[in-house]
C-alpha cells in the first residue's frame, strides 16, 4: 500500500476521530453477521429471500416500482446510462465535470458502452437548469449527483431539482439521479427519500458510505428498467452467485443509521463552524449541506501534513490521516461525519481547535 | 425463488448428501472469519495485506507473475480476452460451443466489448488440436475450459493440451485457461497447477466450486497483462471498495480442500461406477477424470422426478434435487463430489444404489 506517511501514523494511533464510523475491518463483518443465523440460506444469481427482501426494501424506501442489490455503484450507474441510451437509441449522455463516472471509473462508461458525455455546468459549482437548458440536443439522459462530491459536497436548491426534472421529462430525457449519498442530503431538503427519486427516472444509492456497510449499490426504477439491468449486472460479471456478505451487512448498517442522518448533518455544520474559526482555514461549503464538507487551507500540502502531524501528538482527537494538494499553495481535505463524532468529550473537541487555531498563527501569521 | 419442487423437499430434507460440501448458508461465512481477528483491515479499491497476500499466493501456485482476485469469472474472463484482443487489434477469439461465454453470460463478450467468436469443435465433445488448426485467421486468442463442464466435466489429453499450446505460440494467438475446475483436473492429469497454466497466457480459477468460498476467482498471468486487467476491473465496477468478505474465504477454503481434490477425484469415479451399475443410468463421462459428471437417465424428466422423489422419501441419502431436460425422453443433473460424501456410512451408500436400481427396474423395465 506504499509508505504510511507520519500524518496517517499519528491519525491512526489517536484516542478519537473526528469523522467516519470507524475503521474499515473485519469487525464491520462480524458485527453485522453477529445475530444471523447460520443456517440462513444464501441467495443464489440474485434469487432468495435475503436477497429480494432487502431489495423491496429499498424500492419502497425510494418510492419506485423495484431494486436491485449491485456490487458497485460503478456498475449500477454505467448500466442505467446504458438502458437509457439504448432506449433512445442515441449513446451520449451529459453531468458534471466532477461526476465519479467522469474520474474515478477509468472511462468505464466510454470503452465498455461506448457512450459519449457531455459535461454541465463548471468544476467547481453544481449544475443549474440553464445548464441542462443549453446542453444541446441528442442527449438520451442526464446524471445529477447529490451531494456533488468532489466540490465538498455542494446541492443545488429542491426547486432547481424540481425544474431541472420538468424540463426533463418534457424534453423526453431521462433523469438519474447518482444518489450515493442520497440520504445525507435529506434532513437539508427536509424531504423523504422517495420525494426527492419522484424527481428522477432511476435512482443510485450507495450501501458504505453514510450507512457504513461493508459495500454494495442499490439501482431503483421501474419494473422494466431493473429488469433490463439485471440482464447488463450478468454481462458486467456482478450477479454474483452470493452476494448476501455485502447485503446482511447493507440492511444492519442501514437500520442502525438511516434515522441518524440528521444528526451527522448537524456534526458537520458544527465542526465545519470550528474549522472556519481557526487561522487560514475555510471549509467548502462554508455551510454544510449535507454530513460532509471539505476543508481547505491555504497553504502547501507539505508544510500543513507537518503542522497537523505535531499536532496530532499534542492531542487525542485524529483531524485527519491525509491531504490532497489543490496547487502548490494550497491543499484539503474532505470530512464526513458518522458515528465517531458524538463519542469525543466535548471538552476535547473544544481544546483541538483552540490548539488547532494556535498552531495555525503559529506556523502561518508572520 | 418459484415452487420449490418435491424432488427438491425431499433433496433437502435428507440426512445425508452424495455431492458438493454442504448448504450454501450464511455458516459458510461464519466458519471462515471464526478466527480472523476483528481488528484486520479491510482492502481498499485492490490494496492492502489482505488482498495483495492472496494475490501473491494464488499467483505461486499458477506459476505466474501476477495474479488478481475479481468477484466473479464471468468479469475475469471477459476482460482477459478484451486484453488479448486489444494487443493484436483483432476482435474475435475461438471457444467451445458450451463455452460458459457463450451461454451463460447474457452474451457480454459481445454486448460489453465487441468481440466476435468463433465455435470449435461440436458440443458434445472437447476441443482437439484439429479444431483449433481449422479455425481459419484472425483469431486473437482461444479459450480453453478444463474441464469442460457441461458435457459433464470431459478433458482432452495432457498431450493435446501441449500440441494445442504449441501451436497457438506458432501461431501468436494467444491461450486463456478457463479452469474454473482446475484444481478439480490436476489429479487426473498428475500435474501440478503450475504446469498446467504454463501452457496458458492466462488462467481463471473459480473460488467457489470445488474449494467451496463464497464467490470470487483469480486471474493470473504476467505483470503486464494483470495490470491492464486491474484497469477494466475498475472499469467493470468490480473494483470494489471491500472484497475481503470473498477473500477470506477463499483462502481459508483453499486451506482447507485444496489438497483434497485426490479425493473427490476417487469418490467420483466411485460414485459414477454405482450410478452406471443402475438400470437405465449412465455417467458422462463414462469414467470421471474430475471431481464431477453427469448422470444421465434415458426417460423423461417428469417420470424420472417422481421416481427420485419417491426414493428419497425412503432413504437417508439426497441424489438430487433437480433435474435438467436433455430432450422429452431423457434428463440428467450434474454431480460434484466433495466434502459430503465422506460423510455418509458405507451401507447406507449401498444400499441407496441397490433401492435406486430397483426403482427403475420397477418404473421402466417392461
Amino acid at each position: 500500500m506504499g509508505e504510511t506517511s507520519q500524518l496517517q501514523k499519528v491519525y491512526n494511533q489517536s484516542t478519537y476521530k473526528l469523522a467516519n464510523h470507524g475503521p474499515r475491518n473485519v469487525h464491520v463483518l462480524k458485527e453485522a453477521f453477529q445475530n444471523v443465523a447460520g443456517d440462513l440460506e444464501s441467495d443464489i444469481y440474485g434469487k432468495g429471500r435475503i436477497i429480494e427482501d432487502f431489495q423491496e426494501k429499498m424500492a419502497a424506501l425510494l418510492g419506485k416500482e423495484d431494486a436491485v442489490f449491485f456490487p458497485s455503484g460503478t456498475m449500477a450507474q454505467q448500466i442505467a446510462l446504458r438502458i437509457w441510451c439504448d432506449e433512445k437509441g442515441i449513446k451520449k449522455v451529459a453531468y458534471h465535470p466532477l461526476s465519479h463516472l467522469e474520474i474515478h471509473e477509468e472511462d468505464g462508461l466510454k470503452e465498455l458502452h461506448g457512450i459519449e458525455t457531455v459535461l454541465l455546468a463548471d468544476r467547481d459549482r453544481v449544475i443549474d437548469l440553464d445548464d441542462v437548458m443549453k446542453m444541446g440536443d441528442g442527449i438520451a439522459a442526464v446524471l445529477l449527483e447529490l451531494p456533488q462530491r468532489e466540490i465538498g459536497g455542494q446541492l443545488p436548491s429542491f426547486e432547481t431539482l424540481e425544474q431541472i426534472s420538468q424540463y426533463c421529462r418534457e424534453q423526453h430525457i431521462r433523469l438519474h439521479l447518482d444518489g450515493a449519498r442520497l440520504l445525507e442530503v435529506l434532513p437539508y431538503y427536509r424531504k423523504s427519500a422517495a420525494e426527492v427519486s419522484a424527481l428522477f427516472d432511476s435512482v443510485y444509492l450507495s450501501l458504505y458510505k453514510g450507512i457504513g456497510g461493508i459495500a454494495g449499490a442499490i439501482l431503483a426504477g421501474d419494473r422494466d428498467f431493473i429488469q433490463q439491468s439485471k440482464v447488463w449486472k450478468r454481462r458486467h460479471g456482478g450477479d454474483l452467485i452470493s452476494l448476501y456478505p455485502y447485503i446482511v451487512s447493507a440492511d444492519y448498517y442501514f437500520d442502525m443509521r438511516a434515522h441518524k442522518m440528521g444528526q451527522y448533518f448537524e456534526a458537520a455544520k458544527e465542526v465545519a463552524a470550528l474549522f472556519n474559526s481557526c487561522y487560514g482555514i475555510t471549509s467548502l461549503p462554508l455551510f454544510p449541506v449535507s454530513n460532509m464538507f471539505h476543508v481547505h487551507f491555504s497553504y502547501p500540502k507539505d508544510q500543513m501534513e507537518q503542522v497537523l502531524a505535531n499536532l496530532g501528538q499534542e492531542v487525542e482527537v485524529g483531524i485527519t490521516g491525509r491531504l490532497t494538494m489543490v496547487d502548490e499553495h494550497s491543499c484539503y481535505f474532505e470530512m464526513s461525519m458518522g458515528d465517531q463524532y458524538s463519542e469525543i468529550p466535548k471538552e476535547l473537541v473544544e481544546s483541538l481547535f483552540e490548539r488547532l487555531d494556535q498552531s495555525m498563527k503559529r506556523h502561518f501569521d508572520q
